[in-house]
């Protein structure tokens, strides 16, 4: 599949954009902006729809945005510009807009490669204008290379859903064999966390709802399904669901519910680790010290990924081993797919077409 | 230094017992035990008294002890009759009794050399008669070692109040020359823990309170001391003692104050770590999710070590880089002991000659 | 499927013996052996047999063999008596012998878990008589625990070549989506390594020759099959195999050849691992140091696992991941199948019946 | 200590140049370059000098150098002018030029912060000019940032013999307390690995020869001092030394003998690590396969250090822990430094003024 290079840059192109959190979602014809020396313009054919955008929309989170705003950061596209001091692009390019846009690479956690804690990080659709427009700059050292031939609608959610859940396996550090329990395992991270854990080796017990959970759950390779709305105590199912040795290996909390992250501290095995992704709006993690160290567990936060978890988490994408459970509207539909996500209605991931 | 091996073993002995959490400790003449087929009787010299005795005595960990109990997990002693299948000891070496008397070496935690997570873990002065008495029966294969010649008063408080917090460092798993900040760096778990952190090449913030501690602080080689009695506000009293980077690289909490375990999320640097080892009874561990993902820092709970952290701590000892500020009484002492712990005016470690 | 326990234990049984090097192999009559305090008395069902037990045959390693000797170390039967002091073990329960028989369990090397590096280890079919035998004695606490039901045949390669591959991909630390090269892929361990390496998610590149391999190895899921026979040069071709980047992120050298192990350092990627595995007899391990430095790779030797290593590596077997290629004999055939072995005409494992 | 900033920039300077391989090394007035975009351009105060550069010099190292060149890799000086696109830096900053000047950042081993390996990097001395000038230009992202205050001429030596040994022994990955082996201890990178080494919690046992250096050795803290001019063994008195568990946990080659890297294989304990740094002409790294595998020993090459390792290596020497033993001559008297050091007869490391 190979999508079109236009033939000239056009001056204004259509956006979504808001003026203030939670204000009306425009769609609206704005400027195309010029890349800097050490960016790319790309042409975002399509672009994922992900639960942070809807935290930028509504402001929920400490960090506050620019405003006005053009949100996504899932943006899969044409270079079609870069900028003087630009090196290993050219024109033509597949090239993916990230929630890490750029960072400074000389402050200590740059050097360590833990590039998403820079604390001079630029966010794509929430410090600059993202992905739901048709043209938007990326830096050119952070964005994400798109072999050639590559579905761009269906490889959008790989450049945050999948890089994070990617990356929070990757924390987990488990052992290939060990259990990984993915609490809200069929929602736009989880459909994907499914899959990586289990290219990764790793035995799945998904935690969710509903009977079309269940089903895609199954049909993306999870091992065992625990519908938390049908459980009594979700505790000893997750223990006797992974062997009796004391509960899972690794615990990924991906959901929203402040809860579930505390609960997860109890399913978890001595030794095991619980991976902090989702963040409830004010959410606090909770734990019993007498647990926390007698069972010696580790609770770590994971946001995105660097460079290296880009690369690699796309090439799981492209060797076949990750498909995107992705529904495709316009972007003209970004309100109606926040209203659905505000709801916890979407199950798999809402893509975007930026043309339509 | 030279300590006297017995010329024969008493039938009964003098040891502190109580029969009910929060009951007199009651100095009596009790039997002697025999040791089984896998164990050594252990002569203890001396024992230093933990924090977590106190715990024992009162009964106010969710894990219940055996009653009546023989406290203390911290004694050193010499070798005086072993069992029939015990290899590798013999009549007259030197030997302590730590916290983890003996586990079952093959359950899954065994097997991964996390022996003090077993779930048959046999504890000394908690689920069996331990070190407040003159003869006490040890595990061969987790009796730790001690070198001939060595002063089994100062070396006492390393078999618990070492190790742990050795382990605690090696939990960490810090780069050499990064800051680690020890919050109750002056009691007794702490003075150990800024010898060992300086021995492994970490710069250390200490939090305390006091003159006395302070000076102790200094004398033990710390960085930087911060008063929590002066502090208007540990935050960024610690981000800047610790160079500007964000915080501390790792946190030891020591300190039976759920509010320090609390605060210490946030003057941990991005990707540091928070060590939990005391354990404040009923306390809590409390974190936003969205710094704790944003900074992608990691909170993990450390008991005790393993026979290999057993070895290593003791083997700091041995080479003079680790001075337990002991002050030693009378076994008899005990109950005057607990109280002033239970008042925080413990500097340092008491240690408990049980020949007195 | 069950194994039957027998009614009552024989005193004298088949075994398969030798009194010198090179020397004659004899089916004989010898003595059951009866149990020690910390053994099981294991009736061997089936014995795989592996190319070390070539080695112990011809004297060839500079480790020496006790003499006469019993070989075999892949050794799957049901327990029929124990030692007193064996616990966690009743008769009737799945067992299996490993190489590593028993080791001291109180050394550095124990204590860290690198217990196949013990100096006190005991060798099952080398330091002491192994599985071509039908009843075998083995310590309990090393003893293999089979679950169950399992087919004794075809798990019994997985006690040492399902092991030792799955411990050598363990010690190469890749992460998933790495690409590995397997030097010998198709031989008893590389058959098994294919399969592991794939369970453990990662991409494998396999060297080794003719059609009647390659077609195993794509059979077992393998991606870029390599025929030395047929290569003018192997460096080139593992570099563009692997992407471009300068060659496998690991290597596994399971061939019985010394040049394959040199050649393996110059297509081993920058910051890579070559994992030796494979002895030939009295062969050298040769790189450029320059290349050694410049590239910063790794060359490790990995011999077989622990108790944790055997417990994962046949939980693989359990979930239905690993599928030995074995090929069935009687254990009057082992002179035979030796034979062939030396001639490098061995595709997959064989097996032994010891009632055969 | 303050450095003078000048107050023009010259349009030629002093430099030490030679045409071809092993030819005359002149002292000449040379052109003062101009930074490009990226870079800066340092007054160079101090250089030391590295064994490298005399490989540089003669050419006797696979990869090939420019020509003619400016040899130089351990320049410590003053930024006097920098590129349009340099951030974080200001006029009168001190920098120091390492051997890695400048890398793509955008490779498989750049995201992976593996700098050194980058198939792009640009070399200070080797395939560009470096520092035996008085003015020399570094890519802005590498190069190293020093203090304000540091002696020049005694940093000068850290910014590559104090990173080579520093990222050298982080690569050895050991444990606080554990025993290294520096083989080539009191040369110019021994001095300063014994310093790390101590700083960073290690035993260590030194290698060399000569009553100056086992001088050298005790004032610096090594532990133990073993003459190889004097040894009829040293494989057994390595293993002595190191407590008797079979050697020391991990080596560093740093001599520029094959016998010597050779040999440190028999005297590395079971599960240890050498690391390969030193890279004498044409030598090869041999290892009997079966001890490799039996032991698991490790060996491992080592370059350079990347950013964050700099700014770790330089903290350890502003901390006051390392200091370097440096002999200051004059620019003009490289060519005699080097005789010296072909002749094996420098103690520590020279420095040369560019001023003089």
């Amino acid at each position: 599949m190979t999508e079109k290079l236009p033939s000239s840059i056009p001056l204004t192109q259509r956006a979504v954009i808001f003026k203030k959190h939670s204000g009306k979602l425009e769609l609206k014809s704005i400027e195309v902006q010029s890349p800097k020396a050490n960016e790319l313009l790309i042409n975002v054919k399509f672009s994922g729809v992900c639960h942070s955008d809807l935290h930028a929309w509504k402001g929920d989170w400490p960090t506050k945005t620019k405003l006005p705003l053009v949100g996504g950061h899932e943006g899969a596209g044409i270079v079609v510009a870069m900028g003087a001091s630009v090196r290993g692009w050219k024109i033509g390019d597949y090239a993916g807009i990230k929630w890490l846009n750029s960072c400074c690479m000389s402050c200590e956690q740059c050097e360590l490669s833990n590039e998403p804690n820079c604390a001079y990080a630029d966010i794509s659709g929430f410090t600059r204008d993202g992905s739901f427009q048709q043209y938007a700059t990326a830096d050119a050292v952070q964005a994400a290379r798109i072999p050639p031939g590559t579905n761009l609608a269906e490889v959008s959610p790989v450049l945050c859903a999948g890089i994070t859940v990617f990356k929070a396996l990757k924390t987990a550090n488990l052992t290939a064999g060990n259990w990984v329990a993915i609490s809200g395992a069929c929602g736009g991270l989880g459909s994907m966390a499914i899959q990586y854990a289990k290219a990764m080796g790793y035995s799945v017990v998904g935690i969710d709802s509903g009977a079309e959970k269940e089903h895609l759950f199954n049909d993306l390779g999870g091992d065992v399904f625990l519908d938390f709305s049908k459980s009594e105590n979700l505790v000893p199912e997750v223990v006797s669901a992974t062997g009796g040795g004391g509960g899972a290996h690794g615990v990924l909390n991906l959901s929203a519910s402040e809860n579930a992250i505390n609960t997860s501290v109890r399913f978890c095995r001595a030794n095991g680790v619980i991976v902090l992704v989702g963040i409830p709006s004010g959410a606090t993690c909770v734990s019993e010290v007498f647990d926390h160290v007698v069972k010696s567990i580790k609770i770590v936060g994971s946001s995105v990924g660097n460079r290296a978890d880009t690369r690699e988490a796309l090439d799981f994408y492209s060797r076949g081993l990750i498909r995107p459970a992705i529904k495709v509207a316009g972007l003209s539909q970004v309100p109606q797919i926040f209203k659905k996500m505000d709801n916890g209605e979407i199950v798999g991931r809402c893509v975007v077409n930026t043309g339509e």
